[in-house]
């Protein structure tokens, strides 16, 4: 026998969680809205393995992620792996193996457990659940860069919406890769630091103002880059916004013009397909990770209060660094830690939404040991239906009792076994009408099911 | 951007799995089998985190287990934790942390990922899902040992035969942890070596018989436990055998008289419960693990041709040593990996009850850029009443091979745009059928989801 231990170590390890019944009701429910959709939207769902080789991660996603990793070699074995922080690359990955097999464009989804080796904070857990859609590869019709980001941004309303949002609640911000990058060596920072000067744009709200300057110092920005990116100097344009009527130069309104028709009319498409008011370009969305190189979103409570709730964008050279062809590609996360954050504050995982499986059937027996052992044949027979089937497991033989816990198990139909059993004869009650009736045994399951498929 | 790299590190990690959409397809199929049969018979569902604290796997599992963890530390942090290889450890420890508030009994099933350091083999991989169904405590009604166990051999057979097996294709074999223990003890082998023999006992029949007789001679085993225990001496006792017939001891087969009325009558329920054709004993069931104390049990398929499908059994101390209150227990699980192979040998895979989910509808434009724009509209509003739609991304006009490809994906509706989109008409084709019907645009939303709810 192990020998006896001290309680302390058998604690949930730090970031991770334990979902018990309640919990994992939850978890199913936001598994099931995201495999529902991304099916209903022509997505196809995928896995991969829980770790990967660790260069996989060093070499594709930048410095930003490589310091979050949990890695392991086997007990005398060489080779590194870490536990999968992200999606992506697994998938360029996956892609690439079979890039000359795959139909263009492939749409896959994903659900998995992702792991972070940071320090837990609010939104942010060492492990955690996130989907991932990615639309991948070029297709005959339709213009590529608007055809693809929309659908992608079309999945992830269509998430937004079955989990009860309203677009007033939730903000799809957009922001471009390339123009930023454009922008900032218009304003003449140097060649070398454009990467290091992206993660400096993806973190500098969270940063304080004079920590900011620093940074940027460092980089060699010019006064001039420091003022464009102030975070306190931020532009959000709604899509539905006349470019003319912004407060803005004359010479970025011009810009801002020529960009949206290099973009494919990802503007005016959004806007047909019904996600105007969902929309809105946001100067501050840049994207911490390496491999992104052009359309970036975020999704945002409006308030701003907690993280964003997913992120994603354009990664047009993963697949070939992971050895395929050159295939454009684009794709979104959305993890569930700051979802459910969010879901609970605009109290969307009520009981009319989420819920542990309720019973067809829960059987009683109030009689003597024989129809304790009818039961047990109830029970089983009933299971074999495919029916979920419960009963008590107390000594109580109260019917007021039983049928309590019945009807706090959410049980639809109640069978009570008592002393008509002699003659043959049990009861059903059905728990939302209230009625009952007197059933022959021998035509017990033949009736259970008839009530159980009237809807 | 990162750095190019070689090819030969993107390779999928020895030991573990990519699932591309097909092989998704039977992953999920697995886990609904397993989901609504384990929901059917009472169980609820939990989850854990995919790693824990070394100690806990250290601790409670015996030597059997510790050599073929994953262990890990945090970048710059102490302590130590393991991939879990097994999800009794994480219920342990789940139950004793609510004890005092869950329920008597306490009906658990996960479906966890799973993780061992060993070498990978036919039936055994680095990385696998398993399925796990726990009963713990004793309820106020019902003989525990009997109800239990049987509790968590029913809902196992309930997976078998939702899977398709019959019971020829399929053994339940059970065992005894104690018994085994007390004729150990009895045939003279040393307390101190027990534990040991019973992994000895437990990998026997993969031993070559002179590496047996060695390893029992190392444990000090008398000739007479050498020759009781030999690979070669095993008895098998289908469970509606008559006793009093066995070609046996007079005194033996008394033991096993003895020995069933202790279980609590076992072999009388399991036959009550329609279970007997299912079920045999089987002395060679050990079992590796060091925490089982009572019945234990494997499922295989009939031939005996791959590794155990399932395993489990009575753990009556663990709850106690993860710091709960002494708490009687028994569980069982399941891996994908062994059930996929032995599902395919008898081709329980097929279209009829594995496939990649199907279209309800496939939308086709023939017309002009108008009816293109209309096409996106009409896809995006049908995805919006959750129906699955999809559409080419071909570039080709031509019906029959827009239809091949409807065909193809198993959709059951399609939308058909062409010149009649003009007078504001499209027509409907019933796939199965091979009916079609021209509608009002107007009505199209109606239209799709009364012949989707058609059944």
């Amino acid at each position: 026998m192990p020998d006896m231990a001290s309680k302390h170590t058998f604690q949930t390890p730090r970031g991770t969680r334990d979902f018990y019944p309640e919990d994992m009701a939850i978890r199913r429910y936001i598994e099931s809205v995201w495999r529902e959709v991304s099916i209903n939207h022509g997505f196809e769902e995928i896995e991969g393995p829980m770790f990967e080789h660790l260069d996989l991660y060093k070499q594709k996603s930048g410095e930003g992620i490589v310091n979050e990793l949990f890695s392991f070699t086997r007990a005398g074995g060489k080779t590194q792996y870490a536990l999968r922080p992200e999606f992506t690359p697994t998938l360029a990955r996956m892609y690439a193996a079979r890039a000359k097999q795959l139909s263009k464009p492939t749409k896959w989804f994903v659900i998995p457990n992702h792991f972070r080796a940071e320090r837990p904070q609010r939104g942010r857990l060492r492990e955690f659940m996130q989907w991932n859609a990615d639309y991948v590869g070029i297709p005959e019709v339709g213009t590529f860069v608007a055809d693809a980001d929309i659908e992608i941004i079309s999945v992830t309303i269509g998430i937004m919406k079955k989990f009860g949002f309203t677009p007033k609640q939730i903000r799809i911000k957009l922001g471009h890769r390339k123009s930023v990058e454009d922008r900032l060596l218009r304003l003449g920072v140097p060649d070398v630091h454009i990467e290091s000067s992206l993660l400096l744009l993806d973190a500098r709200q969270k940063l304080e103002t004079s920590k900011y300057v620093n940074e940027a110092k460092l980089l060699e920005w010019s006064k001039d880059a420091i003022d464009w990116f102030h975070p306190e100097n931020r532009t959000i344009i709604r899509l539905d916004d006349d470019l003319d009527s912004l407060d803005l130069p004359k010479s970025e309104i011009d810009s801002m013009k020529h960009k949206r028709q290099e973009r494919g009319d990802l503007q005016g498409e959004l806007i047909r397909a019904g996600f105007g008011e969902w929309c809105e370009f946001d100067s501050m969305i840049i994207r911490g990770l390496a491999y992104y190189t052009g359309t970036v979103f975020e999704v945002h409570e409006a308030s701003g209060k907690e993280r964003a709730i997913a992120g994603g964008g354009r990664y047009d050279h993963l697949i070939e660094l992971c050895g395929g062809p050159p295939t454009p590609a684009v794709g979104i996360a959305m993890g569930d830690v700051v979802l459910r954050l969010v879901l609970d504050d605009h109290d969307l995982l009520g009981p009319d939404r989420v819920s542990v499986p309720h019973p067809d059937v829960f059987v009683i027996s109030l009689g003597d040991e024989d129809s304790d052992i009818k039961l047990k044949k109830i029970v089983s027979d009933l299971r074999s239906e495919n029916h979920h089937i419960r009963h008590t497991y107390k000594a109580t033989r109260k019917l007021k009792k039983l049928l309590g816990e019945a009807e706090g198990l959410g049980s639809r139909l109640v069978i009570i076994l008592d002393e008509k059993l002699a003659e043959g004869e049990v009861t059903i009650k059905d728990m939302k009408q209230g009625s009952q009736e007197q059933v022959r045994l021998n035509d017990l399951r033949r009736e259970i099911s008839e009530r159980l498929n009237r809807a």
